[in-house]
């Protein structure tokens, strides 16, 4: 599979499995944001790391999907004026622009609820107990230890609540916010795959170092690109004196830990095995639109 | 077990499973809502209905607790000022007013996860397929097809979305956003119990009928009640010309339906033999507070 192969297969699955029914503002706010084009990096390394251990895809294209579509409620909540107050993801409009604070609020809380039961409802192959592993891998990244609580601590951040240790801070904002839903892709592909626990400790250790590495490189995106190619406004970091790494160390620093990190995933895919020439392309690929 | 003695120990169990952790303010946020006194019938007629197929309580204990974690996130997000933007709750401030809109959108979230989460990890005497099963029913209640489908049209009702059928749309966003954590909250309990499939479509329609008849006290009391019973803002609903049960049928139509919603209830329980106090209790509790 290419990457291309795997972005058509992931977004008619998305299409099949998020059907317009009544009432339709919900759904229509719903299926907007999932199906502005993405790269959907999340459910392609789902897929990837479910097949470099042996395991069909076919398997994991729910769990996947779900992965993608919590994703992207997490971008329609974050756009919100309470919170980023955003008017732009994906190069469109945010989704309370299209459709107000109350159907896109109502819309990421319907998403939270929908993704998980698309594992519940159509993991047909996966036997009980491994469908109840993997909503358990599922609740503890996407929600309060996890996503969310990257969130709240990006927040606090942003809004100069007084931070002690800014390092570790911004370690676990990083971790939580971007790194956990990599870890939770990549965990739940190898599960399905049924690889052996030392094979998981592998990929959950790629996956953090690779989240990471993607939350760098998106901060000095935000410092050197543009509109046009980001889709997003760019510059708000700096101008709400945001704690990300290139705040925190620099841009020249950011750089070289994201070079380091990416270097690191490198070497976990020699040591381990890990034949993948999606995963070499995303890394260089990331390497090259950070400019290193 | 008596009313007070249910209350205690979902208050308990409540408590128990959700523990102030870092970061604290989004864990704060989620248990404040959560923790304002309620008299928690979602999960009292859970584990009701457990109860009165021969179930053991205990093992229902994470479902009615998870309902309830769920109900309470209803509130946090409805409360917010893009959506009925009401200032008190239970007679306190609401969330938004104590930890700003951000936090308490992210704790609904937050909760969104963590309920279904309990479930998983909480309920041991529960096989996996039984737990799948429940899960199965709660993202259904839950979700877009379910409590949010049934908020999405009370808030185009209020914003005067043009309404073809009101009799039919009010039907629809009251069985949806009131009826289905009731018929979510009694079907599981009754799964747990391993009761038949009769048995299941009988209490589902106690439950749909028991949840309207819920509503419409709901409607009833937004417009003869005082703040200081309720808690919270009242006659809010005429104000905003929302379409409710007294706005449609006038207020002697709508004691009138409750009455025959209610006499339906304890016509199901007789001739089921739903042998409960409990179920009585509520019953009455209703009817009394309607002033019928």
């Amino acid at each position: 599979m290419t990457m291309n192969n795997y972005i058509e297969l992931i977004n008619d699955k998305l299409d099949e499995f998020l059907q317009i029914e009544y009432p339709h503002a919900l759904f229509k706010s719903m299926k907007y944001t999932l199906m502005l084009p993405g790269k959907r990096l999340r459910p392609v390394m789902c897929l990837e790391a479910c097949k470099i251990f042996g395991g069909d895809i076919e398997d994991a294209i729910p769990t996947a999907c779900a992965i993608e579509m919590l994703h992207s409620q997490t971008l329609i909540h974050d756009d919100l004026p309470c919170m980023d107050n955003d008017d732009f993801r994906r190069g469109k409009p945010s989704n309370h622009k299209v459709f107000g604070e109350a159907i896109a609020t109502l819309a990421g809380d319907a998403l939270l609820t929908y993704a998980p039961h698309i594992i519940v409802k159509f993991s047909q192959n996966l036997s009980p107990s491994v469908k109840i592993r993997i909503l358990n891998e599922y609740f503890k990244y996407a929600g309060a230890y996890g996503v969310i609580a990257g969130q709240v601590v990006d927040i606090e951040s942003e809004r100069n609540i007084k931070i002690e240790n800014k390092e570790e801070t911004l370690n676990y904002l990083h971790i939580h916010k971007t790194s956990d839903l990599f870890q939770l892709a990549m965990r739940t592909g190898a599960i399905i795959a049924d690889a052996s626990e030392e094979q998981l400790e592998c990929i959950t250790d790629f996956a953090k170092k690779f989240g990471l590495a993607f939350q760098i490189a998106d901060d000095i995106l935000d410092e050197i690109s543009t509109f046009e190619e980001m889709g997003k406004t760019l510059g708000k970091d700096k101008q709400e004196g945001k704690l990300t790494y290139v705040s925190l160390y620099g841009l020249e620093n950011a750089k070289c830990k994201l070079a380091c990190l990416l270097d690191q995933c490198r070497d976990i895919m020699v040591k381990q095995n890990f034949n993948s020439n999606i995963f070499n392309d995303i890394i260089d690929n990331i390497s090259k639109r950070a400019g290193i």
